[in-house]
């Protein structure tokens, strides 16, 4: 609060850092409606509504801050959405489902039913949301991480964007297991949407307490994943890995409270809607409990993250490469900026003729859904054993071997078919996740060495048959399935998620020592992650990435990279030169210099004090200069221009300062705001 | 790298802020015994060993980094400590009741066993603590806290007090659930001990890459937490929730992987000296799987938290006030610093006697041991229905209503005694945690209102009588448990550590839902927590606790509180005043300026090089001019007055510079380093 009150300068950069200082006064004023608008008609009823609704906020008041309520909305929205998005897919799904059975017996209409639904859906999704939207396709993850980093990007949090972006979301999703897409990342960017839609709220409601929006983003971020899944300690975790340097612990609370809401939120209506009689995870499984794993299977787990590990280093380097392909092949490029529902529609298409259940998709359980599919490769029963015995048949395994092929052979399909489909499904435009693919495709891999393993011991070679029965390959399922999309994400929540999505804490030291062995194999190298990839590849502002990208690159001094020549004053300017600098200058903070000779800085002064320093001349026409009128500020923080970019980056976005002042040797040189912060970086990216 | 090769100031400063610069290239000289000692026998043997060592070094560095290899020892020797403490303590405890059985039959002999083994265990512990360490009573959370800030308290890491704190722990535990003192804080403490030496240790191995030893510190307060209790994700979330302000994300990775392995030795090493026949949860429990609970109950254990959290502020109300009361009272105060043994052996001897078995004891389930105490509470059957069918007696009732009262009464005479005899025995000046007796007394609050509930449902009364045979009291308890650790500690860690102490994921959400009510409620109004009591109370120099007690204190601008006058020195500085500034001056970076008249910044010249300077004057018999000869460094971030304390320490402790200068308007003020903060903070909490 002090604090504030010496440098005034900082609270209004919060709100007023693009406008005109002069607007101020009536913006503050039209932001609230509450109190103030004369000219609307029935003026009695609307003050007493107003005289009501002044009442509940100071009740609501009383128990704690408005913000409060501002992260408790927001967890139980953005749980209504991913609950109604659920439902409306599951709805989809089961339509297509329904309609494939139908056909039955019509081998031709059956196919055209499998491929046109879903290249239909993803044409119209594409086409929908390029028209609407244009920068809703993807994931949505590097830009909300470069968002937290400060860097402002209103396009990015509009209630269009939002809008698109659900409904887009629900054409991916109910293509199904065919494009095999996922819902986090563009989760987690709804929710930093609604997010900053609930702050600008709460900022209308309570005036007078603004708070950053960089707070709301923080604690969106967690709850997009805590209501997608239910789990709210990961959401924390994930809150805290996707910030670039420093996570501030004042989100920490807010955090866990707007997850824990989301994740109560999302499974009450999971329970309400469902037959269970409690509460319940998202991926019920079956684990023994008596005896989990053996305490030597640790090696073997070990050995899975290192698997994990080094697949997704193949996986990556794929991707990155189509990336680039993307990027430079001339047709590509003109079907994804003018044909991009065509484009959608024919890649759809063909990975659907490939997923036909009467042509290759046989071998990939692909009349699964993705829910079903992650459900059966985490199914406890041994299925390479119980294969042998025909008699007995698993529900699960009834569609990973309905060919009648082994079960090894259809995993190791469908782990190398849809590896490449997946980076090919990357391409396409359209608002997607990339996680839970990546989780899914993890089981797989966990699930073919667990059932390996079992075959391995059943044969009495390594751990020995009076092991083999008790194996478990769906502990093997899960691990990999952390430890991959680990890997992929260069992040460790999801070790976590991994338990809170099956409720199976008994595999907890497992599944943490793959996911720790494959992030040390996926991170050697400082090679980039699936993420950063994305970013460097948008040429997104987000310095971590440009990092891996150019290791050197955050050690650029920011004398090399500061802007055009800086508007200053002099202590004993008068006002004609008062007048020239608020012309040309749009900044809020203009610095002071002792001369223009010396150039010694002095502090700053704002342009809202100019503002009235010119007028106090014009009325009483006196000729004064700026150092009898007007107070100037101290700097708060000040740089050298031998600071590197990461150090200015670290003091803006960490130390809460939004002006840093750059001075060689007490002269002023240079200014850096976050504005000028997201101008050098998208500089330093072009380089690359 | 790069910004160490412009600013050469920061590196040096990181190993010799508190060493004279001239010494310095004798130390690193000394910092290399493997290379390098002509004077010892045995030449011949020794070079080969030598060369061997080197060759593992170099075999061990193409794998990782050397202190990721200090960071899985840190995990595993702290896991090895915190069995090894285990073992000790329950031979102890099992010898004490082996006594106290072996006497069955005379009272009297029974009396003085049941008292004076522990007091005799406390007695010494305390007289021997405070003979080899006097700084090792206590928790030691505390200092772990200030340590994390960046504040060097070299007696806290010394080997000796790891030693002393250790055995000393070890009879704090012996004496049992009658003095009701755990084993995380000090463990926590013990740990960063463990890492602070392994930290030297790396140093040693590895001189060229040296890193700060904060680093090792943040991972050893997680891995304290993970192998105190085989909880590795609590251990981390208890190492963000420990830093004040900003947790760096680059200590994230390394403590995962840290706690990982100590979680993994400690299950490995509980399963191989057990019985077991797989890695267990500490608190193995037997919650019904199929319907843990049903959704209404979150309401009930939403008022379990808010329950909690009105009896923890309670709690730590009589905390403040006995802790301000062992400061003022004339005769604690001298009891305190002559006679610490008198007193421990007093005051535990009047506990014991109150929890004899034949006395009070018998309400309060004395017989247990701590560990027994939080297994029987967190027992999933009903007591209150089972008691009044006197046929079934289950094992944990037995010594609930072993004389024959009901359960809640014994509960809540329990929860009455307990509060007062705890706060008693945090004035022990002993090596204790405060954590574990805190943890069991929200258990028990929890198990009282299960009780309660199951009993009123029972009756027919609220949620029904069909509903009332599925309630399980056990679960309230673990929430409970959960939410008043939390509660007292300010921290949401407890919820993670309840879940993995258990490994009961299915109660994730109550445990979140009472944790977070819980610390809504204790943290209102700003008040100290447990540990931010004990800071004040100790004068730490901690911000975040100091802040707690004056909360405008922070705000204090630097100017205000910098030190004595500056030395300094002017371009223009010949050998005579450089020589008079080093021999005046002991800081390692001299700010130069403009001329003594102007007092304009230029930046700093290293110690070093001034030596260098005079060195270099003396041979050759020069008038030079420092300007001439000396590199004037660029100053990395400056200061003005105005900005606060919390501000300085923020940009100190976060953005990793070692040295601020303080200038106003260009011109000198002052200089702050770490150690120049730590008296800052200290002079601060002096006034409180």
């Amino acid at each position: 609060m002090k604090s504030s009150d010496r440098y005034p300068g900082r609270e209004t950069d919060d709100k007023s850092n693009n406008q005109d200082q002069e607007n101020q006064s009536e913006t503050t004023h039209n932001k609230i409606p509450l109190l103030s608008d004369p000219w609307k008609p029935c003026r009695q009823p609307r003050a007493i509504v107003k005289g009501w609704l002044l009442k509940v906020r100071c009740c609501l008041g009383t128990v704690c801050g408005m913000e409060w309520y501002g992260y408790a909305a927001l967890g139980i929205l953005t749980a209504l959405l991913s609950f109604l998005m659920d439902l409306t897919v599951a709805k989809l799904l089961r339509a297509h489902q329904w309609l494939y059975m139908k056909l039955e017996g019509s081998l031709l209409l059956q196919f055209f039913c499998w491929t046109l639904y879903p290249a239909c859906l993803c044409a119209f999704g594409s086409s929908f949301s390029h028209n609407i939207c244009p920068f809703s396709t993807g994931s949505g993850v590097p830009e909300v991480r470069t968002m937290l980093t400060g860097i402002e990007m209103p396009h990015y949090l509009s209630l269009t964007h939002l809008f698109t972006k659900f409904l887009g979301l629900i054409c991916t999703l109910a293509a199904g297991s065919t494009v095999f897409l996922g819902k986090v990342g563009p989760f987690v960017h709804i929710s930093t949407m609604v997010g900053g839609y609930i702050h600008n709220l709460c900022a209308l409601i309570q005036p007078g307490e603004e708070k950053a929006a960089k707070e709301m983003l923080v604690v969106a971020s967690a709850v997009g994943v805590a209501s997608c899944f239910g789990a709210p300690i990961a959401g924390v975790l994930f809150g805290v890995e996707v910030m670039s340097s420093h996570f501030t612990l004042k989100n920490y609370c807010p955090s866990f409270f707007s997850s824990a809401c989301g994740a109560l939120t999302f499974c009450l209506l999971s329970f309400w809607s469902g037959d269970g009689e409690t509460l319940q995870v998202l991926f019920r499984t079956n684990f023994p409990t008596v005896l989990p794993f053996y305490p030597l299977e640790i090696l073997l787990f070990a050995f899975l993250g290192l698997l994990c590990g080094a697949v997704s280093c193949c996986y990556l380097f794929c991707h990155r490469w189509i990336l680039r392909f993307t990027k430079t092949n001339p047709v590509l490029i003109k079907m994804l900026t003018t044909e991009k529902a065509l484009y959608s529609g024919m890649v759809v298409f063909f990975l659907a003729s490939l997923t036909f259940p009467h042509s290759a998709g046989q071998y990939m359980a692909s009349k699964y859904t993705m829910k079903q599919l992650l459900t059966s490769l985490l199914d406890s029963s041994q299925w390479s054993s119980k294969s042998h015995n025909a008699s007995v048949q698993l529900e699960p395994l009834l569609e990973w071997s309905s060919s009648g092929t082994p079960v090894c052979f259809s995993l190791a399909f469908f782990l190398l078919m849809k590896m490449w489909m997946l980076v090919l499904a990357c391409t396409l435009p359209l608002p997607a996740g990339y996680f839970m693919p990546v989780f899914i495709y993890g089981a797989a891999i966990g699930r073919l060495l667990g059932e390996a393993v079992v075959y391995v011991s059943s044969m009495g070679v390594g751990l020995g048959q009076q092991w083999a029965s008790n194996l478990n390959p769906g502990g093997y399922a899960l691990a990999g399935a952390a430890a991959y999309s680990g890997a992929v994400t260069h992040t460790l929540s999801p070790a976590l998620l991994a338990i809170e999505l099956t409720g199976q804490f008994s595999h907890a030291v497992p599944i943490l020592v793959s996911t720790l062995l494959a992030n040390a194999l996926a991170r050697r190298g400082h090679r980039p992650s699936f993420y950063d990839a994305l970013a460097i590849s948008k040429k997104l502002p987000h310095l971590p990435s440009l990092k891996k990208a150019c290791p050197r690159l955050p050690f650029t001094p920011v004398g090399q990279v500061l802007g055009v020549k800086l508007e200053q004053l002099q202590r004993a300017a008068g006002p004609l030169e008062v007048q020239r600098v608020v012309n040309s200058s749009s900044e809020t903070q203009i610095p002071v210099v002792d001369s223009h000779e010396s150039q010694i800085l002095l502090g700053f002064v704002l342009r809202s004090e100019l503002l009235m320093f010119l007028r106090h001349c014009q009325t009483e026409s006196l000729d004064q200069c700026l150092n009898d009128v007007c107070c100037i500020h101290p700097t708060s923080v000040l740089l050298s221009p031998y600071n590197t970019v990461q150090e200015a980056h670290s003091i803006l976005s960490v130390v809460g300062a939004q002006t840093l002042f750059v001075a060689d040797k007490g002269r002023l040189v240079g200014l850096i705001t976050l504005p000028e912060m997201k101008r050098i970086l998208e500089d330093l990216a072009k380089d690359i």
